[in-house]
């Protein structure tokens, strides 16, 4: 018998996110992609849009509503917020399951998105039902789920990093802090003066100081980890690189646990987490163009704890992680079209 | 019948080709990579010293005499040139075949070739039984060779820019001008003041104008295409990025053919040689990763022609080529292991 | 008597070719910047939108019809093609005399200029008054003239490199090459997709082969240079930096001139353009934020001239070489406000 | 009467540190640079060695030993750690002054510096007379010091940020964080494999996290603001840049005061730190090429102050501390040779 193909769209597929769901679908053996949409760029090629992937797609942009979408198995949202909360109930009641990409499902509060996202959301019914798509904690309703939100990329890393000392009590659950470093695509592909490269190019800073849409979801997840509160910081960065993400996370200690051996615990057998040997300093090169999150656990003076996370944005931080939960979805084995090597250097 | 698996050697593998070789040979479907030497790092995990590759291969680096290395079917040399030729007549009496990555059986002339590389070529009968390991070109010898030569990254990226017009007469074979551009990783992983970060970074320069033993090569290969003399400048510059070869070539043209159609006929059916449609501008990254060389030609001014020619210089300008030519030896599919698509942005 | 000072006003200093007039005007000792202005910016603190210029200036960005401007003794426009030739009469009424960094009065044609820049010229009876503004060709013309076109980026590194060629006939007028490479701010300061930082990163590409508006200028000063008709292909690439021009530029030796001597008997007194030793590759970061021009001259394979050239694209391709201009039509000391070393690594 | 001239010399010019003190002191119109020295560069030109002090200087490198070096008023040591303890007594009998760039005198604590360094101190007996040349808080001291321990870089970006509210008492001495991100000049100019261009481009790490020089140094000195006990983590990492550092600081506020205005006051008269309006981001490039420290203040959640600190590792963080600790040795005016602006973009 034949393996079963999985037909696949993508709504905005004109983004960076957009483009690697592309890049990643294309490869995927048991995935037929069956209809891309855009908004800008419907009735061109893919492949003239994006010419890295000529020979490796005949398809053409069809305009969002395009009713090829309907006939899909599965449809990721790739758009910027607001999209995907309009159009996921009709595609749901046509049968077709959704991961969204964008934040629209993420928070499971609406007032709390409201404020953070600055719109009233318009299908608030669906919050409940949405499963947080991070396959380490939420891996056996995210098989089930019909509509799954794909985490943030600073989420991924952030939660990550911390999920084995909180899941295991051996940090305060106060006083955390997540310094957080990305790679320029995770701003996307937007015609924006800040992010050209003339403005980027050779120079640091950080941003969203006084607050980011990421810190709201961040702490959701932490709490559901450990059934109460937690107190922390997150400070994002731009580095002058296109992909990557570096998080430095900073508890402290609550007991002499094995740090090492709490890590490789928890992620034994997690195909895409990867606990370096102890003293490592994971490089963001290290996971480009992969599904793979490093992690270095370090304990400094005695009472502090500091892991060092890094995952590639586009990938485990978007794109990847979405095919990922697609293989779960479906019954697929979770690493397919997944086991690139990063390509380094 | 289960599909036959090549066994395949490295050595000196910790460059930066040696290590591209391994990513691509991990990842190649029927080939089990059975041995990998170093000198520096003999006895160390390959995984520990690229930890891109954990969980992709358990090989430990062995001694560049290792004896495993007389087991495999095939034996990459991605050493510095002296290497190869001081070892390739014991690996051929073992039967073991050879792709060698470095510059010794490059040149037919021995002459030519010491003078070039400043040692004395210790062994000149192999020249003339090493073949060019340039498929578009030398295919049908490639399959049968013992010995390929595995060309260098400038040539790999000029040769396919020029070949159409060469082949077809339609250029003048004087006043060639090949002015290339390559990112860092082309002068190789040694400890070297000037390729440092902080030396390259935010800069761009000219090297080797008064000549680069590319040059030769490259004027070699062209001659052996048109059956006489040309005469070619070939300029090398260094451009403050990691992957990637950029070839602007000038030629006078000497005929109205129309050029578009010369080199879509030309690589009509090649793999890995993509011409884009006419006025492209093809950019590097868009074919990093990937074994593609993407090429686009202008005529300009009437008279003029100007091809731009792009190319990964560790893929097609070296592991990838010479895994090509690997496939092509033990009678794989061509493109077996090098499907990837291009990792963009 | 103290020295005099000069007011000097900015058009448009909202662009890196503004910015970068505004960050040399504020360390110029015989300067007053007397008014910027900006349609973007207008209201807002200079040192607010450029915070490097905190504590250097306390100007506001005035609206483009200021009457501040027409105060100044020098007003330098900074804008995009169309905006001087429309304020340029009405400002040389008012006795203020002007540099103009854009294209507007660059061509000496008027068919030419509407041609290659798509529009009407609405002040044709200043084309023959306008003096090209590169000073080791024109000085003497500029100390007097009212109204410099100053010239172009990669015009002046290609000119710069022919001149002594040219000039003394050591090299034939056709079949010259330059091939031209640029850091990203050349491309301006405007918000397109094209040159974000993820767009540009970590690849290199050519641009407009077809025809870029600097070929016909490049041509027309050539041309002035040696009394007659000079054919040259311009090849423009953009490199993943912000700042430098890398022009490679191939001529045919028609003599056999000490090539090395030709160029430092051309540039003996030159303050601005640097003769290397024989042999050298300049880099552009050698003249990082500096407004001088390094040059080196090859003889390739005996009759091949090649020659290499770096400026910063932004100072002697722009705003210091328009302070340059100002220096002379003042009678300031040419080097005034301009004596920065380079800024290196 | 005409200006005093200050004979300046620089030990151990070859590295970025040294470069960049040679860079600044051709520049400083109350200096004459006497003497530079290397071992590893003796004879040769300055202007060979870094093409882009063409025209600026005639010095040849002495040899470490040269006795022009005694001659000077003011020498600066640009070398490895070890090599001014060596030096220092017999310079300082001479009546010579010095700045030590490097670390040898930067604790006050023999035995910490020997457990940090790995290596005996030979002239322990300066250590208590040595002064901490970071002028914010030792400004005094400076002016009548014969030597003075130039601060390391990290160590200015992070004092300066923390300086202000440990001295007006409003933040806990305990539970400091510093995420500290650094280009890669910071590294030296020393050919090792971990800083090639191919090594660090394109990625993002930290190092050292289970322990850096710079940890006691920093500690040391904020120990002396508080007169009491501090605990703080440090973690530095390294950007894909060439030139700037970032310093993102962590505190808990023990009081209500007006951050913002606290920062403001500290710094009023502080030629080279500048206080961003509330809520800003600095980018390091705002201060690349200069010697200006920029800082923002954020309070987040309440009861956690985030703070912002950005220098250029090679000036306020090395060179130019260095010469603004000279003008104050010698009565010249604190910002004399350090008035440039930065090079932006």
């Amino acid at each position: 018998m034949p393996e079963q193909v999985t037909r696949a769209g993508v709504i905005g597929a004109t983004g960076y996110t957009g483009a690697e769901l592309l890049r990643l679908l294309v490869g995927h053996s048991r995935v037929e992609l069956h209809a891309v949409t855009s908004r800008t760029d419907a009735g061109a090629r893919v492949a003239d849009v994006f010419p890295w992937l000529r020979g490796k797609t005949r398809l053409v942009f069809a305009p969002p509503d395009a009713e090829t979408i309907r006939e899909c198995d599965v449809v990721f949202f790739a758009t910027p917020h607001g999209y995907a909360m309009a159009q996921s109930r009709s595609l749901l009641d046509a049968g077709v399951r959704i991961v969204d990409l964008s934040a629209d499902f993420r928070l499971r509060s609406r007032s709390e998105w409201e404020q953070w996202y600055g719109m009233a959301h318009t299908a608030p019914e669906l919050l409940a039902e949405a499963v947080y798509g991070l396959p380490e904690i939420f891996r056996d309703r995210i098989r089930t789920a019909r509509l799954v939100a794909n985490p943030g990329c600073y989420p991924t890393a952030v939660i990550l990093g911390y999920l084995p000392l909180l899941k295991n009590g051996v940090v305060r659950h106060t006083g955390l802090i997540a310094d957080a470093k990305s790679g320029v695509s995770g701003a996307g592909r937007k015609a924006e003066l800040g992010v050209l490269f003339s403005e980027m190019g050779e120079s640091f800073k950080a941003y969203s100081v006084p607050g980011h849409r990421h810190h709201p979801e961040i702490r959701q997840c932490l709490e559901t980890v450990t059934a109460g509160p937690v107190d922390i910081a997150f400070v994002p960065h731009l580095v002058p690189m296109v992909r990557g993400i570096h998080a430095t996370l900073y508890a402290e200690a609550e007991s002499d646990a094995d740090l090492q051996q709490v890590f490789e615990c928890a992620y034994a057998d997690e195909p895409f987490v990867d606990v370096l040997p102890a003293g490592s300093h994971p490089e963001t090169r290290s996971v480009r163009g992969s599904n793979v999150c490093r992690i270095a656990v370090h304990r400094s003076l005695g009472h502090r704890v500091i892991v060092l996370s890094v995952i590639d944005n586009l990938v485990k931080g978007a794109a990847g992680q979405a095919i990922q939960n697609m293989n779960l979805m479906f019954g697929m084995p979770e690493t397919c079209g997944l086991e690139a090597t990063a390509v380094v250097p």
